[in-house]
């Protein structure tokens, strides 16, 4: 099996930590290093280092040269971002280009996964499924009626491979309303969409071909120069013509047959927010359920998130709720059921003009 | 009129922007220079800078000289903090050495005014009664039932200086609860006991010598080497043998007569926390009633104190009631209610041995 790994976006909900020049995919944030690196890190054993490409934009470049260095991981730098379904089709032709000639993952390069094993199970059954034609996306378990994923909803075919089921989609659905999230949750029959797809490059060629002939003809032309000196040039041609667009809205929604979603409960996160990160640490709480790196001082505080990495003390008194992260050139207090809303910090810092802290 | 500046003491609840060497006294806090400057331009009128003695900490000497290069304020260094008692009267004993034959006022360095001019014409009448051989103290009229401070009561003695009334105390009364305080407020004969005196150094010398005959003998000892080399030496050894105590509690609450109180409406403050310093900067709050220093971006809050003088930003999402202090080396969030807790966090740093962030 290949890997694409998806490395593109300057998330900014990370900041002050993440930034542009180190957006979350770069950064350490669950304690387990780099978390492009870990990404790669747990497919060993399933895809091998020469089997991994790298897609991300090429002012990380560099970055992901240092963090891998000594590995033979392939990194293919977009000129420009235009979402996933470019990079996808992307990642599709430059397998095929290293011999790839079954199935390959296609996986974001910044989330959490708590149970490495259980997500190669189900990542080698998707592939299975895969290998015979069809497109598979890991269908996360739910565990809470959360608003702010996309959900799958399986259909009525159901085919076992090695004992587990997997599921025909019936459709793709967008972030829901809380009501809806919990039906959705007792229902049983709705999973999170996790952005993890596996198919067969020439599968997913064969879909773009159909639903985004332009994006299929670019494709083409990248396919013809691949390995030449010319590939660079074209790349920035094709790319700068391309409009961005997700592979959920330009493929699967509208993919009527073979799509398929194998139940995963690997423990996956997207760790979106430093509230869900804060989440996701649960067992790293002190008894007040404050969660503290770095220099830090918490007197009377509870529920509270301290980063004290800038450099120095991070004193606390009386706080609860709060979400504090320490830099060397910016500190962030917010309240800690907010931390979704730092992005209006970030704009705020771009109307303003203060590109240093971006 | 002479005026002794009590400049000693560390304060610790202003933290992290006080430090040992730095204390409250020589911060500039309310937006006028350094407190203990403030203090004495604030004097001007009524005593001319040779007429002022700032007694001191040996360790803040040098900051001292620096802020006041130039001018002819006589300063005296404590070796060692032996509270308000001693440097009152090494304070009365230097002014007498200095020529003095009249009032003496004794001033923190530490408190703030907001109408000077209402501040000077009280301190002048407070002499005329303290020229003719009494202890006079500034009684504050309180605006709110005040737990924080001590009161003062006044008697039934009255006498009237230039058409305004000054009373007798009645008597000093320890800082009460809220019950108690709200009494005092509407009873109207209570004032709150700011620290201030105005007597004669005689007059203090003749209770001393009363009240606390080894305070009395060792300024007697002082008394008779200022001026000459032996001063220093004397000095430590007569310090060093002194036990601390406050002039409240040392010579006011047992002084049986000729101690009056002069009603002031001078608008003061000691400033006494991040809270206090708060509420006395009201004008400059912004609509939702946040106060902000420095570079510092505030989305969605209120109710905040955020000062960002550390070099870098401080951005802020969400917060209610919350203070924010910035410093090189410390950054405190804490709930703004509680900043008189923040000794606590001093405290700790001391237990810890980080000596470093005192």
């Amino acid at each position: 099996m290949f890997a694409v790994i998806m490395c593109g976006g300057s998330g900014t909900r990370f900041w002050p930590t993440s930034r542009r020049q180190r957006p979350k995919q770069f950064l350490d944030i669950t304690g387990k290093g780099p978390m492009v690196v870990e990404t790669c890190n747990r497919l060993s054993g399933l895809v091998s280092d020469e089997e991994i490409i790298l897609v991300l934009g090429a002012e990380h470049l560099e970055e992901a040269t240092d963090l891998f260095k000594g590995r033979e991981i392939h990194m293919l730098a977009e000129p420009v971002g235009r979402n996933t379904a470019p990079c996808i089709g992307l990642g599709a032709i430059y397998a095929m280009h290293l011999g790839c000639n079954g199935a390959v993952a296609f996986l974001p390069a910044d989330h959490f996964i708590a149970n490495p094993s259980r997500f190669l199970k189900d990542l080698r059954m998707a592939g299975e499924i895969a290998d015979a034609g069809g497109i598979v996306t890991l269908g996360i378990v739910p565990n809470r009626p959360e608003t702010g994923y996309g959900y799958i909803r399986r259909g009525q075919g159901q085919i076992d491979v090695g004992g587990e089921p997997a599921y025909r989609v019936s459709k793709f659905v967008e972030k829901p309303d809380i009501e809806k999230a919990r039906s959705y949750l007792t229902s049983g029959e709705y999973y999170w969409n996790g952005g993890i797809f596996v198919a067969r490059p020439e599968t997913i060629l064969k879909e773009m071909a159909k639903q985004l002939p332009e994006l299929y003809k670019g494709l083409q032309r990248l396919a013809d120069v691949l390995g030449t000196e010319r590939f660079g040039t074209e790349l920035k041609d094709v790319y700068g013509a391309l409009r961005g667009i997700s592979f959920d809205y330009g493929i699967m929604e509208n993919t009527r047959e073979d799509v398929y979603v194998v139940p995963s409960e690997c423990g996956w996160s997207d760790v979106g927010s430093w509230a869900s990160l804060y989440e996701l640490r649960t067992s790293e709480r002190d008894r007040a359920q404050n969660l503290a790196d770095g220099e830090t001082l918490l007197i009377a505080c509870e529920n509270s998130f301290v980063s004290g990495n800038g450099g120095r003390l991070v004193a606390c008194l009386g706080l609860k709720n709060t979400l504090i992260v320490d830099t060397a050139d910016a500190v962030l207090v917010a309240d800690l059921n907010r931390s979704q809303d730092i992005r209006e910090i970030v704009d705020r810092l771009k109307e303003t003009g203060k590109d240093r802290l971006l």
